[in-house]
């Protein structure tokens, strides 16, 4: 098998698992939203890490589909919580959860997909399921963790880089260090290359979520999904704004102040306007410096890695690179 | 140690081990709440169940505070998400977490008090952790399913009395079934004694719920911890009023009608009238059989145990009683 042809046929086989999986019926308000949600679609990079990373160690990547599904659930219930805790109307392009039916279906919906996360879990053998529940609780709690502090963020004017780089690694990358390590532990792989595997995903994770701070400002909007300049018409606390807070001077922290004070602006103007602060403060390039830098770190953690499989360590560095070279 | 020290100092050992475990601490708004609302009290039935549970056939329920434990932050946890749901202002005459906080601070603390609980049955012996997983997946799923039935009874006119009996069931009868399954499963039992002891929890559980409407109807208010009639004025579908609803006819039906449409009302003058209908119609005699029905179907099962240490079996059948004989 080609590396061309790895990362589709292994997706396939995981959406087929996913759509045949048995959630469960009654109450159908309980059950049909996580089949909405799952349904929506997305990249699945998390479970396709799991069985990419068990491929390096082992030939028969699709016994552990219902571990690799685990995670891209569990990925799921995060953002169905999220998204009512963010009032969010839409999840890629279609009505979230608790607007298609209600903020408590939501809820409850979501505390089942918990459940059904760790029951995915459960074919791990015995030997090894002390320590994969482990783990999986140590990242589910970080998760937490993250977002917790990501709606703390929303109401202070004094978060660090630092703050800043810890929130993204919990609320994101953790869990992309834990599927691999969901893989490695699962292939047998040793306790160095599972370290490995896990510090490769999160230094991408945050690598990953620097990009998406970039892009929201700098995309080409014609390849790009979202409205380019979203985060700066809301304020959001990206990794850009918090360093231009920390680092404008004089008419510079006059002009960026008056943007996320006035209430009632032109929407262009104020992207524009803000953009070009970003530039002429340098903290764009400060951004791609620092996600380059982390990009840089998770390869170096990959190719300490005792590889069996050279396809399957082929598949693992594309998802890094096509990560590093998205433009949407 | 006779049967009346027994339950107080396992109750102690359980509240100290509570008390001691490390939920997390950063940031706050995540950890607090969980602290928070396991120190509001309540009796500690279920982890009481599973520890004397375990002590039938095993001599050192010490051993299993931790998964006893669990039982009582998963029950915690379906209080704190069930109150955001019912956006109920009190929980044990204090602030509901997400009163004193708010609603993101209870989804999310909610989340990793979940998550907790399956932290709390990682020290389960790998041989028997799938199985325990495997129950405790069924329980937390079914509780959750309860709990939106009991939702969805809310805007529906025609619940039946088996649907009713169901609901409860789900909601609150499993999980005391599963506290004494889990108590057997660790404690060795046989697979017979461990489906004995499940029965046993779940029909007094139902006992328990249905006695839990008949309290809040016809207790005596110097004893009630509540104001009694409390459900007859929220018009709560309980088992008497769906049973009344059956039953009424002409006249009794256009007043119970009445006072389940009438928007202003004398509280005292409904809770009044109601109850009398509920005396006349026969409900509250229909209720009291149920429950005693359960009641000794619960009995019976407890009688069937191959037991080892006696003190264990009668700290279980005080409880049961305790149960039954309640007036609060």
């Amino acid at each position: 098998m080609t590396k061309n042809q790895l990362a589709p046929a292994l997706l396939d086989k995981l959406e087929s698992f996913l759509s045949n999986y048995s959630f469960g019926e009654e109450p159908n308000e309980l059950y049909e939203p996580i089949r909405y949600i799952l349904k929506l679609g997305g990249k699945r990079i998390r479970p396709l890490l799991s069985l990419l990373s068990y491929g390096l160690f082992q030939d028969d990547p699709e016994k552990i589909l219902s571990q690799a599904a685990a995670v891209e659930v569990f990925h799921n219930f995060t953002l169905m919580h999220d998204d009512i805790m963010d009032q969010a109307p839409l999840r890629r392009g279609k009505e979230t959860v608790h607007e298609k039916w209600n903020p408590n279906v939501a809820i409850l919906s979501g505390d089942v997909m918990l459940v059904k996360a760790y029951e995915l879990l459960l074919p791990t053998p015995s030997n090894l399921l002390t320590s994969v529940i482990q783990a999986f609780n140590q990242t589910a709690a970080e998760v937490c963790e993250g977002q917790q502090l990501d709606m703390n963020f929303e109401v202070r004017a004094d978060v660090t880089e630092d703050e800043y780089l810890n929130m993204i690694r919990l609320k994101t990358a953790v869990l992309l260090g834990f599927a691999l390590k969901l893989g490695a532990m699962l292939g047998q792989a040793s306790e160095e290359d599972q370290k490995h595997l896990y510090n490769f995903g999160v230094s991408i994770g945050i690598g990953f979520q620097l990009k998406d701070d970039l892009l929201d400002v700098f995309a080409d909007q014609s390849k790009f999904g979202k409205q380019v300049g979203g985060d700066i018409i809301s304020n959001k606390k990206t990794f850009l704004l918090i360093k231009a807070l920390e680092l404008a001077r004089n008419e510079d922290a006059e002009t960026l102040n008056h943007w996320l004070k006035v209430e009632e602006f032109d929407p262009k103007e104020k992207v524009k306007e803000v953009k070009t602060l970003y530039e002429k403060i340098g903290v764009r390039k400060l951004a791609e410096e620092k996600m380059n830098e982390f990009f840089d770190a998770g390869f170096s953690q990959l190719e300490k890695i005792q590889k069996v499989n050279e396809s399957y360590y082929q598949g693992l560095y594309d998802i890094a690179q096509a990560l590093v070279h998205r433009e949407k």
